[in-house]
């Protein structure tokens, strides 16, 4: 029986060049129609519940995005089309069998509030639903969660003992970076950008150390602080600066997981700072770019999930979120990306059920 | 029997800040007495026939030199003190029994006449010095080759038909990665600073193609015609701004092979370019810095050697050379590194035999 179900899809204006800002956005109002899902096709109706916020996002909204540019790893958005991005959603209608009414579902969507997908392999049903909060499959137990935990273990490779700086250390990915290497058993300093992110680090997490780094007016004196011992691997979610002052602080044999460069992302063409390439050089430093969809295979992911699931039950990790409600709060849920405003995973709820 | 020896060493009147010019060398003069090597001692007094003139040097004549700051990998020289580097040498008085007198010697010497080498495990014996001329003892089959070998295939990792790309090709370590991956199978494009060098690389080496950086206003683009399917290798001699075209220009996956900073040895202060990290994430890039010693073990030295002789004997490898005679022209064979001057090892014949 056919529905027609009042639909809203979330989008950009227009390219965004320098930080964005919530009038860069607009809701759209459109229709979509049950009967677009045929029995026997691949294509399943699916019902927004919640979305994952992410940095990356941004590159693809300018209007000539080095990663468009050259590689197909994040297509370039168009203004007025849908955004896809990650998110956890219910089953309203399905034309494939592996999919029934109601399943709980995670993948990719889009920033909307009902989405057709086509392609079933950006799918994955919910085994167990009720075994966590239906917010942990947008974070910790997915994309979040296993970018810092390959980054950390399967890029970085610590050793026990080794000396960790984690930067963006209170957001989605560097929170559990630096919990992951603490279970581990290494010596974790993070930094971030208020007394308030410095604290839960500190109090909550159970960082080793950490420091706000706009309090710092030489980056490289600070982390000599923390590490009179040197660092051996500094988790890169910044960029920049901070990379630099990581490099000049670093052990022999020394590894920088290069994760995300929020110093750029809302201005590419103000690049500052960078590694020094002769302490590369002689300290026998590696520079290694990874996402963490590489390491999506069924061994590696099987492996993530399952270290993860245990910490959680233990009550050995702490997941931070930032949650904002309604469709329309997403370009605020956004943008706050780019202010310092999330602490933890930003996830924006798009209904209950 | 005592004899006394007029000695003659090459050493820095003072610290060097920027480029080096020859004004900032002096020869000092003092005597060796044979009687410093006793029976039954480790020493071994080493009359210098060649030696080597590495651009690392520089970075241990500063005065405050970022290696000699963070790592024992290169200490600072101090002026007036004698230079240690790479030569080879006739054994003059032996207080060892693994060597004797008329022993055709290589490893670490002094920019000087005479040396008095206390630490035997510096010095190797040429077995077969008649085999290779005995400049090559300092070039292709010591340093500058095994770092070449080992940058290019355990750094590097080439598999056959990667596109490989290698900045001041015509220098001692570029010249040989050139052939050792052309030999491997690879598509090899060099750049050089000269007409000269830029025929040299085509006509003599057999690269697939090569550049004068110093002709193109635009280093992206100038890639960009040679590597139109992107590079797989960028072996990289001179950072930053021909690295920042390099990581423009590279496929997903793409290595980096740190070897060098020409662009920074003469003014650290004035760094341009660098990668860009968000290219680095996107496309996985790893950036690895070495040193060709850490692959000096019996096993991978034995390897490196073993094919790079049988290459030598086949004649499928030419060795370039770029050498001065006399400890007097030290400076200039040394400062020439950084003007671009040499073509190919620069060594400085000390004495014939």
């Amino acid at each position: 029986m056919e529905e027609i179900l009042s639909n809203q899809i979330m989008t950009i204006k227009h390219s965004i060049e320098g930080a964005p800002n919530e009038d860069d956005f607009e809701v759209l109002t459109t229709n979509i129609s049950t009967s677009l899902i045929k029995p026997g096709s691949n294509s399943v109706l699916v019902k927004c519940l919640q979305l994952s916020m992410d940095p990356y996002q941004l590159n693809r909204m300018k209007s000539f995005s080095t990663s468009q540019n050259s590689v197909a790893v994040a297509f370039k958005l168009v203004p007025g089309k849908l955004i896809d991005g990650y998110g956890v959603g219910k089953v309203v209608a399905s034309g494939h069998p592996n999919f029934q009414k109601d399943d709980l579902i995670t993948g990719l969507l889009n920033w909307a509030l009902y989405v057709v997908v086509e392609d079933l392999n950006l799918l994955q049903k919910l085994l167990d639903p009720t075994e966590f909060p239906l917010s942990y499959h947008l974070g910790i137990l997915r994309v979040s969660g296993l970018t810092a935990y390959a980054g950390l273990f399967k890029v970085g490779k610590p050793k026990k003992g080794e000396r960790i700086f984690v930067s963006t250390a209170s957001g989605s990915i560097g929170s559990l970076v630096g919990q992951y290497a603490k279970l581990f058993g290494c010596y974790v300093v993070g930094c971030a950008g208020s007394t308030e992110k410095v604290a839960i680090l500190q109090e909550k997490l159970g960082f080793d150390g950490a420091f706000n780094y706009k309090e710092e007016s030489d980056l490289k004196l600070a982390l000599q602080r923390y590490f009179q011992e040197g660092i051996d691997i500094y988790f890169d979610n910044v960029g920049g600066e901070m990379l630099e002052a990581a490099v000049a602080n670093m052990n022999p044999f020394g590894r920088v997981v290069a994760c995300g460069v929020m110093s750029q992302y809302t201005d590419p063409t103000k690049r500052k700072g960078g590694p020094d390439m002769i302490d590369i050089i002689y300290k026998r430093i590696t520079i290694q770019g990874y996402l963490g969809n590489d390491y999506s295979d069924e061994h590696n992911f099987a492996e993530f999930v399952s270290t993860t699931s245990s910490y959680l039950k233990a009550g050995q990790m702490q997941v931070l979120e930032d949650i904002h409600v309604g469709i329309e709060n997403i370009p605020s849920a956004f943008v706050g990306l780019f202010r310092g405003r999330n602490i933890g995973k930003t996830i924006v709820k798009i209904a209950d059920d």
